[in-house]
């Protein structure tokens, strides 16, 4: 091959979104549906998700949270009882108002018997489950409450994108419940944190944690802290939010418990969640022009074996090869897991399907004909590796080695992703070089001093970049806000967002 | 203890149905919402169903199904593209109309934005995911199509009951499509046979499986076959059900393929599920008068340990004796699963916990003093068992027969509800003695022969019995129908039902 040929069309440098459409489609991942602005997650990126709860599930339940499953519809007044989260949220949400359908003169069905509240489908369930958390909390003894639940929400959105932003979409949703300010500030902080490891260990994405600047917060919130993810198009998504929210929703909902001493207090409350965004995000940052990259351990499957014959003799012999396999493969743990294989034997040329397994993103492509059954090796392809590259292994080796195998993929996609994130990231104290950096270059992620008086600023909306966190653990900076020429509070991460 | 004292009352025999609720508010299970009936899962009712899902969802995978999720609103229109379906479905929906609020001069949120086609909430999905299908479906090469989708569903229902009946639910629905009639009738009955070996061996609740009558089908099946379930006051619940689907949805949704010779077929169809309901079944099924009884398979945990110490120094050591007796407990496997335990270190009264621990059904309550500590042996009390009795056991040889223990509790609760349904289903053959056992004795499941023409019959009404299913693998009868008098086709059993 002379020429490069890519598997996707257009490529990354051609077209970005494009490019991201088609390896959304390429790997049979999810579509557009019939209900506006909502999309079907096919068995392939279903799968993603199911990987994305299990072993955010495992992590929230190591740190005491408990599931609970609370209603989708929430009654319109509920909206109503915290200010800024009704402003928040009020635009965009859909509105049950009848609770029956009857047919028409001409058969044709109508919405029928009005309800006398309207709901609304939960866009977010702060007050909803506030309702519950007033009965359910009476005393000091009751706290702290780590609750989490796995739904599906909805917010009316205007444009959409698979993944990325849809009008329903899953996520799970904590919320918890704390006597003091001080514990209901360190359960947003742990679970930051472990939104960070989480997203950096099994969606091998690195991250910058930290405080959101107040125009960013959630609707509702005291403070809001994020993880900030870098795509290959230089933009920035949040990844995941954790809010302390004070007493707010506390006193919006009534919120109260008996203290030590026999006192009624408004408990401290928090909020986090991280959404089928994330699968997006994973997408925009691992892909490349072959197709979807997919770290080990949240692939849908893990390995791929491609039986190759010819003939019902050959057939037979290869197939059983190819079941004791993936037999020893499935008795393997990866991540405490059993490792997830499958044989691809649909009845396709084989170029084809190779083509088609490289763009589903399998991290393990293995390929099994006569020749390799007989020197029992099997050829090994990995798709960190150009397409080009193999090896072979030895069968049993290979079984057995699997695990680091798959932790070295993890690992690779990770370092990848670590290196391009450190390359686009720059300290700039200066606004002409700001403006510079974003305009004329394909800025990344920008660090530069900040004060809050710049919220609202001009010269962002123009080069329509935001600030995307205050990131922890910083010193107080010398210099001036680039922005206001008044002294900086802080270093903030600047970008262009999904 | 003279008389005997119940933790629950009423017990079942005085209010069975007031019963039910005590038992689940005594457990902690859920709780009404303000949404109209809507039900709160709190997490000891919600974990129940987590590990449903987790031990069916791997039952589905192992025989080739995969999980997709599909939009939570259905265009109303497309309910009406199945005429049965939409009879059955389209008068008990919530309706979606508008999707914004605005405040009204008042400040009062109303809903604006209205939509030109409103949507419903799917009641159940075969015609939104028939839209899919008919897009995914081109060859026989495509087929079969074996789809699952864990969602929330809603019917706004006039009478709830928390699990049995509320008008948002959790469940699996199942969606296959095939090349051939009988490949699609095969996959109904596998699929049958999958939810009663689950219910029998993860719920330990028997069951019988059959037909549904004609009149009991779901709208728009050729045929519709349930497992049904016996609870202690001798009512059925419908436990699962699966539908073939003919060529009724893929006509209405177009769902064609190219067969091996190159012409357009109508795929055929089937759907299936099972819900939240099945919690309230089992609670039903296995509970007694000291509360919530739960298999161990699908207990929320297995295990709980109650610590019991006097002072701080006693303390340190029982706690840490518990600790490393819980890490063992945890790190032990059963049915392939680490074992569910945790230590309740409540301040509260050791009674008052004791009998709390009782009502939430753990199957197994280890309590540990100092006294057990320096025999190295545990007091071991099982939830299957009367709670007066107690086991002392080694604490070493205790951790490493606890899979066999807990399987024998799962086999001893299965057994106990086994030989209640055989002894409360009897064969009737007079309509008399139908009418007796159904008017003036508790009667549970009557096996009676039947024929078509028995369908809307007034005594049934007047009993307020119905069909539950034709049982699989019958004679004709020999006896006519009790109803009509007619040459029975069928023996069929009736029972009051839920």
């Amino acid at each position: 091959m002379n020429k490069k040929q890519n598997a996707i069309s257009p490529t990354r440098e051609e077209n970005f979104p494009e490019w991201y459409q088609q390896v959304v489609k390429a790997a049979d991942l999810a579509e557009n549906s019939v209900t506006r602005g909502c999309m079907v997650m096919k068995p392939w990126g279903y799968g993603i998700w199911e990987n994305v709860q299990k072993n955010l599930d495992e992590l929230l339940k190591e740190t005491n949270h408990v599931n609970a499953y609370f209603p989708l519809l929430i009654p319109l007044s509920f909206l109503q009882k915290e200010a800024d989260h009704v402003d928040g949220f009020a635009t965009e949400t859909a509105v049950v108002t009848h609770h029956r359908l009857e047919a028409d003169e001409n058969g044709k069905l109508i919405p029928a018997g009005k309800l006398e509240e309207p709901y609304v489908i939960r866009p977010t369930s702060e007050t909803i489950i506030g309702d519950s958390f007033s009965r359910w909390v009476q005393s000091y003894r009751d706290l702290p409450l780590l609750i989490n639940q796995w739904a599906n929400v909805m917010r009316w959105e205007m444009r959409t994108r698979l993944f990325l932003r849809t009008s329903e979409f899953l996520w799970q949703e904590g919320h918890t419940v704390h006597a003091t300010e001080k514990e209901a500030i360190d359960e947003t902080f742990t679970i930051l944190e472990l939104y960070k490891t989480f997203v950096e260990e099994y969606l091998a994405l690195p991250v910058i944690s930290g405080t959101k600047t107040p125009d960013e917060r959630f609707p509702g919130a005291v403070e809001t802290y994020s993880i900030e993810a870098m795509m290959q198009d230089f933009k920035a998504v949040q990844a995941g939010t954790s809010h302390f929210l004070g007493q707010n929703f506390s006193k919006a909902s009534n919120i109260k418990f008996q203290n030590e001493h026999g006192n009624e207090e408004f408990a401290w409350t928090t909020s986090w969640g991280v959404s089928t965004r994330l699968i997006g995000c994973m997408i925009m940052a691992h892909s490349d022009d072959d197709g979807l990259v997919l770290p080990p351990k949240i692939a849908t499957q893990q390995v791929v074996i491609q039986p190759i014959y010819k003939g019902m003799e050959q057939r037979d012999k290869v197939l059983s090869f190819c079941q004791k396999l993936c037999k020893d493969i499935k008795a393997t743990r990866f991540n405490d897991q059993k490792i997830r294989c499958i044989i691809d034997d649909r009845d396709m040329q084989g170029g084809a399907k190779t083509w088609d397994n490289i763009k589903k993103g399998y991290p393990i492509r293995i390929e099994v004909g006569m020749r390799d059954i007989d020197k029992n090796h099997l050829c090994i392809k990995q798709r960190d590796q150009s397409p080009k590259e193999k090896e072979f292994v030895d069968s049993t080796v290979f079984v057995e080695t699997l695990p680091e195998r798959l932790q070295s993929i993890q690992d690779n996609i990770y370092k990848k992703a670590l290196s391009f994130q450190q390359e686009n990231t720059k300290k700039i104290v200066s606004l002409d070089e700001f403006i510079d950096y974003f305009k004329n270059k394909n800025g990344g992620f920008a660090i530069s001093p900040w004060c809050e008086a710049a919220i609202d600023n001009e010269v962002l909306k123009e080069l329509k970049v935001t600030p995307r966190n205050i990131p922890f653990d910083q010193d107080t900076p010398n210099e001036k806000c680039i922005f206001t020429g008044k002294d900086a509070s802080h270093y903030v991460i600047f970008a262009k967002a999904y």
